[in-house]
């Protein structure tokens, strides 16, 4: 499985579409609004560019793909009022990988451009749109063209499956069974490509650019704790179940593996230190409920509100199905999709039934040092 | 009729897919290539950029996408070992109406970037491609950041249909029954079009910097000749023959009308000149037949030779049902594509035996002056 081939959302506007499915991701990026709110504002304050270039790493194709432009233009756009400066131009660079659906965003940036200009009193800069098509996980930008790069829910995605990770049976992803030499594969995939992400990024970004990230990850040290782990091993419990019914072969299964590492924050935080280019100014940890739908406050782990708002099941199963449905065709074929997500989804409504089910999401502000 | 919305290529790979009825294009590029070596040398070596942007509006997507590309990279690169430079790194800008396919380019830009790599000994400097969505008849980039503008057979499309040419009965543009209002009214829009498309080029381009332009045009000056409105005349043809079977109503023909002016050489010049903000170092005229499959010389405009090359009338229909069927359907809805096709190439085998059948492609050479 070549990732950077089958490594996308499910295009287009349907049912099992990313662009319907992707309200915790956007849960996610609403929760990072004031530390991106601190990069841009301290950023503008101390570069003052008259041509702002803004990347969004791994934007997607949907509603949350102009959703942070957006927010990160109105800030700028504030504090020129504020200091009586003119609006800057914008340079809006939207990066995927080049299976993401660019036709379906790119027909809806005239109308954003235009919403944008009336909702922003005074209207805002000339603003030029561009995708560029590409894994991260290698120079895409031009030597020091950017300013701020963000980037949300893509950076638990690895280049690539580790390589020996072959005895992981049962598994589709790390879990309490995993042998260690399996936990060791994957976090040190993690280390190579963050670092490398790092590396490039620090080419790209000018001195004193900023960067906000948010990865899926966990709150402690235990790589297979159920904070990353939980919703793959029940996706792996609803495919083992088809290997014990004969639709699926074990060896499929054990030859599946889910290009992702959740990573803690110390973990994220020790690349960036050891890399060496980039200070950082913020770490922080924030969860979101499986259920995007839910409305209690995803902020409060202490909440004692295990039920989920509408079918929560459906829910939990058509979000992960625009994510992995892709990665799960390639490899076992269009017939078992409808099946798996099926029986994942009464899996999953079992569980949510029982337990607190949440996403936790790891943001930093890394400044580019000067 | 939004323009905007509804001129695009056939997207896909199918058979009536831009990607697979494009070769008249290729052919008119080709022809222009003796113009683009002229081009990027002189830019090349006047400038000696480090960081050459360059940028091909209306784009499309399929095997003429990056031919352009390509071979500017590789003169690029002849001229920096010739020189004894290191290699310049490249920023491509791939724009075209945000109809278009870009889906299907983006997915080729790996193996194409890789591909160059291995042509070219020694190898090319780093490559950061972009795909710039929206109408080049607007600004479309940053200020001074292009070095190269390209474009082929994309500036004979206006932004808009020409207000004013109801009276237009019968024919679906320019003809020689067009009353004298509507060739005026095409003409001025072509004015206003290129002209406006001048200078937003004048503001993007750096000081010295180079565009290549290829427009479907004529050699004479009638706008009303066979050169530029044969092809759709034919059509005309085609959809009244169907009004009067009584399939299609006439009002529905009279009030479609194809957003396209094909300009003389001196129409061209004569906006260039206007404008102001562009030397016009070279003007040329250019023919290849109707018939892309067809093997003459294209630019022996004497040849006496006018059968057609496999099916010619099949070859043409499709060459202009890839361009023109989102325009159609858009009109006239899905229902009677087919039909108007099979009428089509009927009406054109007859004429491509009976005549020799061309295009006309104006091509000029312009530098932004210091």
């Amino acid at each position: 499985m070549e990732v950077a081939q089958v490594l996308h959302m499910n295009g287009g506007v349907g049912d099992a579409s990313y662009a319907n499915n992707s309200l915790v991701q956007q849960k996610a990026i609403s929760l990072a609004k004031p530390i991106r709110e601190e990069a841009i504002t301290s950023l503008y304050c101390s570069r003052l560019p008259r041509s702002l270039a803004i990347a969004d790493l791994g934007c997607s194709s949907g509603p949350n793909t102009l959703f942070v432009v957006s927010e990160v233009i109105k800030t700028v756009e504030q504090l020129c009022r504020k200091l009586n400066h003119k609006s800057p131009e914008y340079r809006v660079f939207l990066n995927d990988l080049p299976g993401n659906d660019f036709n379906n965003i790119f027909m809806s940036i005239h109308s954003f451009k235009e919403k944008l200009q009336t909702e922003v009193e005074g209207g805002i800069g000339p603003c030029y749109f561009s995708g560029v098509p590409g894994s991260f996980y290698a120079r895409a930008f031009p030597n020091q063209s950017l300013h701020f790069v963000h980037s949300s829910y893509s950076l638990q995605w690895l280049s690539k499956v580790p390589e020996g990770v072959d005895n992981n049976k049962g598994n589709i992803y790390l879990s309490r069974t995993s042998p260690s030499n399996v936990v060791r594969a994957y976090y040190e995939q993690f280390q190579r490509d963050f670092s490398f992400f790092l590396k490039c990024r620090a080419e790209e970004l000018v001195e004193g650019g900023r960067m906000v990230l948010t990865i899926l990850g966990r709150r402690n040290e235990d790589p297979c704790s159920k904070d990353g782990c939980y919703i793959w091993e029940l996706m792996a419990t609803a495919l083992n179940d088809m290997v014990s019914e004969g639709i699926i072969k074990e060896e499929q299964v054990d030859s599946f593996n889910i290009p992702q590492y959740t990573p803690s924050p110390s973990e994220v935080k020790l690349e960036v230190l050891k890399e060496g280019s980039f200070a950082m100014n913020r770490v922080e940890v924030s969860a979101v409920n499986w259920n995007g739908f839910d409305d209690w406050n995803a902020l409060d782990f202490e909440s004692e509100r295990f039920e989920s708002i509408g079918d929560g099941g459906y829910n939990v199963a058509q979000c992960m199905r625009a994510v992995a449905e892709p990665m799960l065709v390639s490899h076992f074929g269009e017939d078992i999709i409808e099946e798996v997500f099926s029986r994942y989804q009464q899996i999953l409504a079992d569980r949510m039934s029982k337990e607190k089910t949440q996403f936790f999401n790891v943001t930093v502000l890394l400044t580019r040092k000067e």
